[in-house]
């Protein structure tokens, strides 16, 4: 069997998964395949990746790939902790390479119900990545409290930082109150728009603090390190920030024709 | 007496002054001198610019300067329409350039009382700029509408301006309800902010529009030429973004400062 | 006939055009396509637009063009300035507004031989981008100057200029040092390369200029509102940044896949 | 005796010094202080940290700080590299936290003379800095390669990165004949240029690459981890981008107002 790269981010007691073929970039978490055989109250796994599906629709594909991954909680000797993720498991939570090879999980471990697992994927994705954002702003806040304690610092970065760091608060909150009073899919634009944002403004705002911190900033002193990796990640975690402008770009531009058409 | 060039922005009732000798920029409103005499019920107005003033204090020389420049409706016809900015004036009001070689204006004519000039002009900064971000917020939106009628547009471009419009969008309404809420000497950080971030914003939203629409976007055929030089001057009018920088970062490193001694 | 908006870019004795409809942004000088009817020694021209052309191969549709269009020296009387181009015209040498209604031209003033029009065109669109160049690098020389007399200038920005400009400096001569010893063709990628670099580069020194000579920087006592203009056309006449980064990336895949396979 | 963080930047023959307190960003060099007591045929090198100097003169202090430090090949044991830079250390030769603590060296291993290690540090500043912006360059080529075997990658990407590359490359040729043809004095304006575009560059080049390859761009499986690293201290190593621009800065003010008296 090909080997293969599996990235696995823990949430307490769930598993959400972006697969990775060394050569090959992808962002589309439906991209894997995995075997399954039944083994009376057990399963086996066994995950291999095929570039090109040949689903008979995008629903389907998504039952069919998702529905055992997600709910289990896989025994611990599974997860291979050999590729860290530029060290930043202290603040990320870990991301582990996983190689799937005759792994056995109970069959009661499935959460929700078989073929349902996407469902539940996609129910947690919004608030995930919320989440990252929420971590993002209050990383920012940790790291401009560092270049006000500066003695060097300049008086126009710890500005540009207030004002990139105010923005994505509010943009943040806006999301999370639109996904507690309207419901995911209509966060769902929000949600890529504060992801994106949420990224760069942390990856500014850190890089801005290594600067003035010199040769602190890279060293074991001060978390700038850690953080600079994890705003870096955060760019290209839970979907590149090109996969989350598609979702921004699309419902703007059918809002904004519909509202043209309504005019006319 | 040498000549001044003055730039005038008006709004309904209230005249804002910010001065300029053609070789000196400046953002300080009270870098500039006046000469008035009193004859009986009228004023003779002279300006003169003065790099060096030699004032007691600040509060005197801001009462000194203003109390009679402010608050009085100048006869029209002391307005010279010469120096046009960049034909900006259907959406900016209109830039003029004044020569005030003994103008007359009535006493009578004096608002909230002699003296208090600059008090109305700091009363009025505040929502003055807080309206020009409302303006760049509300012509970016315009913008995003023309950009999503193109064909050719990029997808991304659409995302890109959606988010930088959502983040001034927010931070506009934070500021304005700081505003409200808090008083103008609590809102003054947020104002800066918003003023520095909302003209970023409008130039960006539009220079992407005018790369989209090629040579039609710097025709007269769309009104893009005339919002790129508006929300250009939105960086410097009203003072510079540089000014506003420092307005945030000094309350930002005093609270940070006294935050950090509240941990000790 | 439907109304034609043409863009005429004059150099001393040849004519070239951009052509655009008021609502769809087009870089493609193909685009467009005229009637010709021979009257004795004489061609009446009538110009409308095709968005799409059902041409045999793009060689035919470039020859059949362009063949009368370029060559001729157009009657000063058809040439329209009714469209000034955000007036720039001191710098740029005047865009005019051309509607062909009937157009004699004397055949004798044909250039070079019918049919090969767009020989020319091709062949002056490399030296008249990099003259563009050229003209980009020298103008921001002079905006440097006009920066380093300002008092209130700071330094570093003085410094970004001078990086910015040295490095656009060496990549025009770079290019222009390609064209002459290596011919129009190998120029081709390193001409997209500076035409993308010069118009950023101008972009960026001129509104660095503006912010310091704040109010007086648009206004008509500097020059620096007309170099604004030219430098932001500078992005899109003669094809748009988009179209330059594709030139540039295609031969790059190229050269690289080329020599990726050369190592194997 | 205060523990001092010294990081040392080997390169074959010669050490180069540059010191850090925990809580100060320092990058000048001069901001040591270190006692040496000559044992016979050796030297006892114990090196503290004092925030203020009192020297007399620049001269002086630079003679009396460096004199011993740099021209010795220090015992591999007296390295601690127990602080690990990012572990850029295949890429960077390299840098460890040492602590001087009763170091002896031979006396016979001064180089060039006792007090002129400044003057050696001084000449080996300009060729180090061109040659970490050679690495650069080259660096940056490498990524461009790993960009365009990418499938998925965007072919503007591909052409902002070859843009940049060809600046970059350009202008640290321009560095280095400059240093060849008229010297280190001459050449220090325009290492500070390449010095601060480079750093610049190969941060833009590696984290473009970065997003393209995904969570394969953090992985080990690629070396753009370690780029990435490197790219960022290029900006802080050898003096900070600002020290730079202030270098670059200076010589252009005062070259520009020599000029600008000559035309009076």
């Amino acid at each position: 069997m090909e080997v293969l790269h599996l990235f696995v981010l823990c949430y307490t007691y769930t598993l959400f998964f972006s697969i990775l073929k060394p050569d090959v970039a992808s962002s589309d978490a439906t991209n894997m395949e995995c075997t399954l055989h039944r083994d009376k109250d057990h399963f086996i796994i066994n995950v291999f990746y095929k570039k090109y599906l040949h689903s008979d629709s995008d629903i389907q594909r998504h039952n069919s790939i998702f529905f055992s991954l997600i709910p289990w909680n896989l025994p611990v000797s599974s997860l291979v902790p050999s590729m860290l993720f530029i060290s930043v498991d202290a603040i990320h939570g870990g991301h582990f390479e996983i190689h799937f090879d005759n792994v056995r999980v109970p069959a009661s471990n499935i959460l929700l119900g078989e073929e349902r697992g996407f469902e539940i994927a996609q129910g947690q994705l919004g608030p995930g990545r919320l989440h990252h954002c929420m971590r993002a702003v209050g990383l920012a806040e940790w790291v401009l409290e560092l270049l006000c304690q500066c003695i060097e610092v300049v008086a126009h970065w710890i500005a540009e930082c207030r004002i990139t760091i105010s923005q994505s608060r509010l943009l943040t909150l806006h999301a999370a109150h639109t996904l507690d009073t309207q419901g995911n899919k209509a966060g769902r634009k929000h949600i890529a728009m504060i992801k994106v944002a949420a990224g760069r403004m942390a990856s500014k705002v850190v890089d801005c603090a290594i600067q003035v911190y010199g040769g602190a900033g890279v060293s074991d002193d001060f978390p700038l390190v850690e953080m600079y990796a994890y705003a870096r990640t955060l760019r290209i975690a839970d979907g590149p920030d090109e996969v989350h402008l598609s979702t921004i770009a699309l419902p703007e531009l059918r809002d904004q024709r519909r509202r043209a058409q309504a005019k006319l």
